[in-house]
């Protein structure tokens, strides 16, 4: 029973049957029908203009984004635990360039404008310091919380106010709209965030997710960095075929609400042990060595997370008995 | 009539049923089952040890490796029109941190020691100027001629005896094996060549093409600038599916196979106006302004390829009469 | 008698005194005083507003600069026998991150309008091709020619008029304003010149060279990326003392009129033999092999320049004796 | 009454004869004879053949050498407070194209094998996370502390031992071996040190400080990067004359132990205040607001270094009188 992380998942059968559905010759690169509907689709659901690019993994969407906002010699503020600080091999710092990472702590990987602003006043603004240029969320954060329209519109309104780029990792985004049941628009351009990736592949897709740029001037850059990288991929078909499933009756949002309620019945069970709360489709849990050990013994994998931490990852299509045994097993600990 | 260009057709059935059989949860990245039978499955192939990495694009393939290949202050040796000098927007820069192209001319995109050592001649070995670290060559080249092993063999000596590098660009790989149906060694590290991008993308693929490291050893810098690129893919199962796909009982030369030989037959029509022999599935044709049209008339599609030339790309799912209208009219003008 | 290079020469003893006189505990890096006039020196000099930092190489001058005109994906249209092409070790890539320098032929080291768009038209505007940002011109030029106020105008034109900056290679900038007596301007930003580095080291300074910047504004990116990149000297009063002493009084003009005077005297000995009309301060001269070599015998230190020429550099410090013995060498070959 | 920082003293009488004497027509670059010095000067100096190469910043020593020891996917451990962190507006990450700066805490900015190991545990071996290759210290620290022997060697051996390479950061090099009259062989090399900036413009210097290979084959690369990175001087011969000129009769070592003697006079009079031990020139001294404020009215000049604290910095050239006055007005305070 698999609950190590979502992106070990299976694609939907939608997606799957639109990969097959496309495949007929078409233009290559971008210039194919499915690739042209990718603007018109994503502006429909942000209810306003904006440019859509497909690339085949979250850490590139967010690197050509980070890209686009910070020049090679800024800083990107970003929480300590930030995927794109951690868990991607530097790639931030490949495609900006050289840009640093301006990491702080914060509870349940969030960071809000206070604490950004401690962190900034330290660096002396000349120019022997690497001074901030963007602020990085993301949201579902790392620890499975998620900021909500007023948390994100007070960092979108303090990076206004002091001329920094605001970018969203939203490679769980899904599972942060699906818990507010808010409009997408409400945590993403309407408070104030300029590019974000918007995350597929964790929520049933197979190979692709989406950079999104609520200013679409801003769009052609995105475009020549993502050929430069090398993720401009020849039959881009395949790929735009898989968002629009997705996008298609809101099928990213039930996926998502499947995960969530997973999560939330798993919750229940965990009680005290959960070390934040849960609000999207990741657990964090206080197991002793022991413990895990006997979980593992009844056939459940994840990851140790810390001394003592387990951490629970519930994906798409996550069985309902799997779900429940991991419950079970947790209340009866 | 679709001759634009082979990243243009569609992918092979075989291909698709494989993604289709390779969707349930397994590891992610390249931890799943698939993904480990690369290596075995490229060594068997290639009657060597080898290491092998999906990639997603044949521009990541060629760039990983050349930056694998070439320090930032390097330059690497190829043909002025070679696909990594022209048509990736400057991808081998941006993976090497700035390595320079030394170009240099030669009949049909193809490069000699001789006309290698003329160039480097130039360069005073000193460090106000770009040394050379690696060569590059394309095969089949982007003029549709091939590499013979002899050739291949001449410049993989000429580049060990001057300490140079030798990568191959094997986007239409499987053209040019498929020419001389000779084993896939000859052109490759039986001649010298450390490091290949392996295409499938144009040869039946959807999204997947291959990294062989001729020394394996070496894959492991590769592991980690793929990831730090964005190239490493949540779900690799679903590239490893598509190459072990055609791989399987030589789908890949079977497809290209049928490519080559819709150029031949195109190339007996064309006779003299062909500019280049063909020796593989493109065709380089020269074509007046009003002949151009009139094929485009009787729903040719094509390239202009410089002033009265027109360039047609067989691609391996051509339809025979497509093949035939195409001889026929060419043979018509 | 060394005719090899003038960055060779000597420091004028006027320089020196001035380092000399600059001793004395001061603010660090460019916050000094000396430091603090250099904006008002050219700005009177050029007749406009500008911005003014020294670095200690040219190298850096032009990279800097450069790298504040092209984005890492851009390219940079240049001779294909500049300096910033064949003599930097690639230091316009490593300060770019990247750009490719699109190069083109031209008699005498120029390039123009014409020859200019002929490049260019070659490159299709699409994301697969690396698109031109930047002009980047020498003057006086590697082949010792300068461009008149018109010819700079004309590529200032064509700059403007296709969006493309315009950057200025000066290392030897004195010896053309020094050629025509004209005022700086009317090679620089009267032309459209957007930045460039002004030479002071080939011509009498030590190791100090100034980027200027027509539009002020701008600097503040240079000033960055000069401390990024390890040229903002912790003394830096040691630098703006060297090009102090040099504007003052023209110093920089009446040096550079000396060693143009010398090269017309040889260059008038040696008649048809001049392979370049010599403008400034550079003479390249046929001369067989034992010519050169005869030459060399009679103490005259020189390099040769491909085959069957010679290429012979007046420096400001040139004994007038030694302009003399060359002068009449090359005479009685 | 300038105790802001050692950058800003005056350059040694015995320097600027030197650069005064080297005024001479030689060869460019570092062909010339002073350069063609340092080799055997430095390894005379260290007891073992060394390679040496002037540049003309440490920022640019310390990026240089970081750059020829951590492939730009790589990560480099260092204090928190390294300068190579805080202070050079990430030179390090520019010149190695994107390492990581790997940071940790550390009582006086020092570090040692536990820490380092407490630190490197939390990295996961795998291709998501950015693995260290390099350690780095700074010798005098930022906090005025010296590294002994032992301690330094101790890190060399954790270094040695892990596969990471072992730089040293030594712009105040000199007060360090001027505190314990150590051999400088004892604190570098012997313990274990592959590279090192080596500093002289804090300590009498003009515009010259050293890179310093252990390993002499491995300068080759860094004079390539010298190169390319815009620091290979035209006139080199001016940087070595000021190195050969702190070397001759150890003049270099005269400085330090001037300003280190300053230094433990004013610490004596300070007292409890000191934050730190006072091992080189540099002073952290706790002082309340008015306190600051009533010194600088005396006419002292110095940085504020965080809530409370205020940081003094002795200079070679500093005079006695200076001396005196600030440990007067501390213990009057």
């Amino acid at each position: 029973m698999r609950f190590l992380s979502d992106n070990m998942a299976s694609a939907c059968p939608e997606v799957l049957a639109a990969v097959v559905a496309a495949n007929a010759p078409d233009s290559g690169y971008d210039g194919d029908a499915l690739s042209g509907r990718l603007d018109a689709a994503f502006s429909a659901l942000f209810g306003i203009e904006v440019a859509a690019l497909w690339v085949t993994t979250g850490t590139a969407a967010n690197s050509l984004a980070l890209a686009a906002l910070c020049p090679p010699y800024g800083g990107i503020v970003c929480h300590e635990d930030a995927h794109i600080s951690t868990d991607e091999a530097g790639a931030p710092e490949f495609f900006t360039h050289g840009a640093k990472l301006i990491t702080l702590p914060g509870e349940g990987a969030k960071i809000d404008p206070d604490g950004i602003a401690a962190r900034l006043s330290l660096i002396r603004d000349d120019v022997h310091r690497v001074q901030p240029h963007a602020i990085s969320i993301t949201n579902a954060t790392e620890k499975g919380l998620v900021y909500t329209p007023d948390e994100t519109a007070a960092i979108g309104s303090y990076a206004r106010e002091n001329g920094l780029a605001f970018h969203l990792d939203g490679a769980r985004f899904a599972n942060a709209v699906a818990h507010f049941g808010c409009h997408p628009a409400d945590i993403t351009w309407r408070a104030g965030v300029e590019m974000m990736s918007f995350g597929f592949i964790k929520n049933g897709g197979m190979n692709a997710e989406a950079i999104i740029c609520f200013e679409p001037d801003r769009a052609q850059e995105i475009r020549i960095r993502r050929k430069r990288s090398g993720h401009l991929s020849s039959k881009g078909r395949f790929q735009a075929a898989q968002i629009l499933a997705l996008l298609d009756n809101d099928l990213w949002l039930a996926n998502a609400r499947k995960s969530n309620a997973g999560a939330q019945r798993i919750a229940a069970a965990a009680g005290d042990r959960l070390i934040h709360r849960v609000e999207a489709n990741e657990l964090f849990v206080a197991v002793s060595p022991d413990e895990a050990a006997a979980l593992r013994a009844q056939g459940f994998a994840f990851y140790d997370w810390g001394a003592g931490q387990a951490r629970f990852v519930v994906s798409w299509d996550q069985p309902e008995a799997e779900v429940a045994a991991l419950a079970g097993a947790l209340q009866a600990l």
